[in-house]
């Protein structure tokens, strides 16, 4: 099965699509993969709204500040959803429930569920030729794509993901070094050689985005991610998932 | 590119494995796959632990509560990871990024990063014709885990994955009906609706624990998570994470 690998090794991010719809059965193939992946105690739990709309779709591409969640083959958010799990249980099954729902345990139980599921569904598209991007950046406002798809309690907008026929064909970025990621029975706890890999990795970031043929710059690995991190960003998600039910004991 | 859809639709956790370890390439594609995800803003927020150490895989096996955690080709521990990014950072900007790294959203960043990652190592490995298990459970003891591993601040064991040659063929458990996990535009509001989907999926999950050939039993899906639900259980994950640096405001 040497496609397969293909498939995984040579995804990219796609950020402009071709103005041309999904199928109704390209969706449910993409959906129904996604139901596939593995799921913590069979839980499920997540859910999944495609978004059609495409008034809702420019609300929601001005939250992200991306355009291609406007112009997309189709958008899809998924969510964290404890909320089947209790849709059922009488008022004192409910109650002993929630000691566990509101705990941080359950809120990773929810957030990995819909996060495996989301790559199944990229992979899934991605074998169909198509090309996809996750949308962090919806959690820019959280509050209001959980009010614009109207989100009962137990329910959160984790992130959202474009799919659609690829309009340009992006370099792929590369990856930190293997062995800075992957240690053998413990943590790799010599910082001079994972600072060392940093340092490795910073020259050739910083070739690749002066070679690249869209958007070049000069930049690096440990420049970028220290300058991001240093202005606050999406404070109010902490509240917000408090506020929603989870992660709050 | 039929084959790879039928990787991710023939999916079911293997839980018995040959004695028989993976090959140095076998482990390498498998991360190197698992390093071509989606990543958010970049970060690459994780770490892999491979685990190779009988005696640790005993140890982490008694934690979890499953022999096969013992007994696998390859044991895989996925761990958020956001230490890596400010590892080069002096003391002012560290002191900068913190406001970030401790917020829930950067919480959810490194843990859906790291969610990526292993779904993308779980479907090459099935490409490849071995099985895998989620191991949760490492989360009945995290603390442990965390200690065993010599995890640093910042890098947080969220799940284990086992790998090899499958030594059993399990039926393929039935998930839940796409009306009942997917929605358009916005969340299904009319909760009928999805208490009878529920009711359905019910029936259909009896029928498959009565009949399936390992470990048959008579259960519905409501009434195993209400079950499950109802007793607190990992309620040291809140403040394990919090110590760990994550989610603290």
């Amino acid at each position: 099965m040497e496609h397969m690998l293909d498939v995984l090794f040579n995804h990219r991010s796609i950020r402009k699509y071709k103005e041309k719809p999904l199928t109704e059965e390209q969706i449910h193939t993409i959906v129904e993969a996604a139901q596939h992946a593995s799921t913590s105690s069979y839980y499920q739990a997540y859910s999944i709204i495609g978004v059609t709309d495409q008034q809702l779709k420019k609300e929601l591409a001005g939250i992200s500040g991306q355009s291609y969640v406007e112009h997309n083959s189709h958008l899809f958010v998924f969510c964290a959803d404890l909320r089947r799990l209790f849709l059922k249980a009488n008022e004192k099954t409910r109650e002993k429930m929630m000691e566990n729902l509101q705990n941080t345990e359950h809120f990773i139980v929810a957030t990995v569920d819909a996060a495996l599921a989301a790559q199944n569904a990229a992979i899934a598209a991605e074998s169909m030729e198509l090309g996809i991007c996750y949308i962090g950046s919806l959690r820019n406002n959280i509050a209001k794509v959980d009010e614009l798809l109207e989100l009962p309690e137990f329910v959160i907008p984790l992130f959202g993901m474009t799919v659609g026929y690829p309009d340009h064909n992006p370099e792929q970025k590369p990856r930190l070094p293997m062995k800075a990621i992957y240690f053998e029975n413990k943590y790799e706890d010599n910082d001079a050689i994972l600072e060392a890999e940093l340092n490795e990795f910073n020259k050739r970031l910083e070739a690749y985005y002066q070679s690249r043929s869209e958007n070049n710059r000069s930049d690096t690995f440990t420049d970028q991610v220290q300058r991001k991190l240093s202005n606050p960003i999406r404070m109010d998600v902490t509240n917000f998932v408090k506020k929603k039910g989870y992660n709050q004991k």
